[in-house]
């Protein structure tokens, strides 16, 4: 017995890092639990980069490959490409007959990103950017979703879409869609090894698929405590790159080597010898199961092939019901 | 050898009246020389009336019959419905990632409208308000129009499709998209029977499917110039709803009745005898053809269905060609 639906996405920008690790790891764990749906939402890379469109096809094999790789299991859950179930665009275009422009104006993230975009010389002004928040309440409300995993800051997503599914069944008097809860999941932000946000585009990343060789460079790369010099100076550790990785991934070490470092019993090289063991640790079985499925070519593929398929069907329920209520269940329909 | 491919649609708002004859009489002429689809634009008619859905499929089939009693022949266009092909929801997204939302705003129609509609106490200002002219554009472009029959008052929405074409082909340097090219055409505006907008909701409208004892009575209720009490008073044809009528459907007598009008020649009684008899040389034909297709029940079903499925081959086509540019034919298109 399954506790709830689950939608999740995230978008094709290129190969995944350690800083997507635990929503991922997160996702993992909820396959079990919920009856999951996780889309490569394609379109929705589309809404900021939609002249950039060479690479997409391979960036999302990537990242499927990616979740794979990190342990979602298509016996356990959906995985989808957004763009091959054609009724997320369908639903959004029906909600979009009800939804207030005011209600996607006042989304925080709306003229953040326009003015964050706009300092990149990037107008994003778009339509479609304007109405992102709809495409993905019709993401999450297209399998009937109970809950969706979000971060504190997409909050106000989920929520646009509990108002769109109430406004919905109150206007057509019909029980269609449940409102989704927020399933708040703690994510740790790990910085880059400069410690700036981690990004590909920086080269501060540390790859999900990295060699143990690039991890120890990565690790060796990290800053550390600026102010000790000499292995003999007393170390910082809350000014350090390294401690917070332990922090998070090294929990059982993590006092100890903290302490040993404001004594200088530890120096930064043994220091970041244990944590890139401890990052081998957890990423060594995830490249494991890329080189497995490596092996198989087409696997991915055949993966979202089949998770779109499933999708569709689910999709087609869904709309069934939205078709019928909004009197547009057609001739062919 | 057709002159190039033509899309239009128009809302199912319910029965058409003679206020629309002269646009159908104009996609008559043009099913015989161009390439037509013909779309019962339902998708549309909910941007202004989403709440309003209970007799929405009775009037897409009153609409096709309508379309069918005055002339479009199924054999020489396509007649198909919007929502029933589900690629001009999906081209619509696409071309919302592109399209900044100031080409919209600043749709002379836009404002206007939202004014209107708020005099009247109904809050449109809807996310699918605000796009609508896009949606119009991926009507039009979906089926690589290259000719659009509109009014004067559609030209900027013809133009909206014409940016969208060239910003779209530019972008992904490819033709996909012909640049639509406006066909202007005179549409006369009928007055009601009161002089003022022909309107089924102010009930002074001439029905297309009105009886011939319909129509005398209607005629009846023409209003004629004020300062004409008695038959004997000279008459002054230019504020006559009656000869309004007679300079569009009685081309022929026009001249003669308003210069006997004048002279007090002819009375306001003989006057409207000899317009209703021009109404019904009108309408009786579409009355006819009427009556034999509601002789033939799930003729109109029947036609929506062809017509629409050959509407998504043709969709088919150009969505292909759309997402190969765009990046997102994956692995179920």
């Amino acid at each position: 017995m399954k506790k709830g639906k689950i939608f999740s996405g995230m978008r094709p920008t290129g190969r995944l890092h350690i800083g997507h690790l635990s929503v991922l790891e997160n996702w993992v764990r909820l396959q079990e639990e919920y009856d999951c749906v996780f889309g490569v939402v394609d379109w929705h890379a589309l809404t900021t980069s939609f002249e950039d469109v060479q690479s997409l096809q391979q960036r999302i094999r990537e990242i499927a490959l990616d979740w794979l790789s990190a342990g979602l299991d298509p016996e356990k859950c959906d995985i989808m490409v957004q763009s091959q179930v054609k009724e997320h665009a369908e639903l959004h275009l029906l909600f979009s007959m009800m939804t207030p422009v005011s209600w996607l104006e006042r989304c925080p993230t709306y003229k953040d990103q326009i003015q964050q975009f706009g300092l990149q010389g990037k107008e994003i002004n778009m339509y479609g950017f304007l109405g992102y928040p709809l495409l993905m309440s019709a993401d999450i409300l297209l399998y009937l979703a109970t809950h969706v995993p979000v971060g504190q800051d997409q909050i106000p997503h989920v929520e646009i879409s509990r108002e769109v599914a109430r406004r919905f069944n109150f206007m057509y008097q019909k029980e269609v869609f449940p409102e989704p809860q927020v399933l708040l999941s703690e994510v740790p932000l790990l910085p880059g090894v400069d410690n700036r946000k981690m990004s590909k585009s920086y080269g501060n990343d540390i790859s999900l698929t990295a060699s143990p060789e690039e991890i120890k460079e990565k690790v060796r790369l990290m800053i550390t405590d600026p102010g000790r010099v000499r292995k003999t100076d007393l170390g910082n550790p809350d000014v350090c790159v390294v401690h917070t990785y332990h922090k998070i991934y090294n929990d059982v070490e993590v006092e100890g080597i903290a302490s040993d470092c404001r004594k200088a019993d530890i120096g930064c090289v043994a220091c970041k010898q244990r944590l890139a063991a401890k990052l081998e640790a957890v990423l060594g079985p995830i490249r494991e199961r890329r080189d497995q499925l490596l092996a198989k070519p087409g696997i991915v593929d055949e993966v979202l092939a089949e998770g779109s398929r499933k999708a569709r069907a689910r999709a087609s329920e869904t709309m069934s019901l939205v078709r019928e209520a909004m009197g547009v269940k057609g001739v062919l329909d």
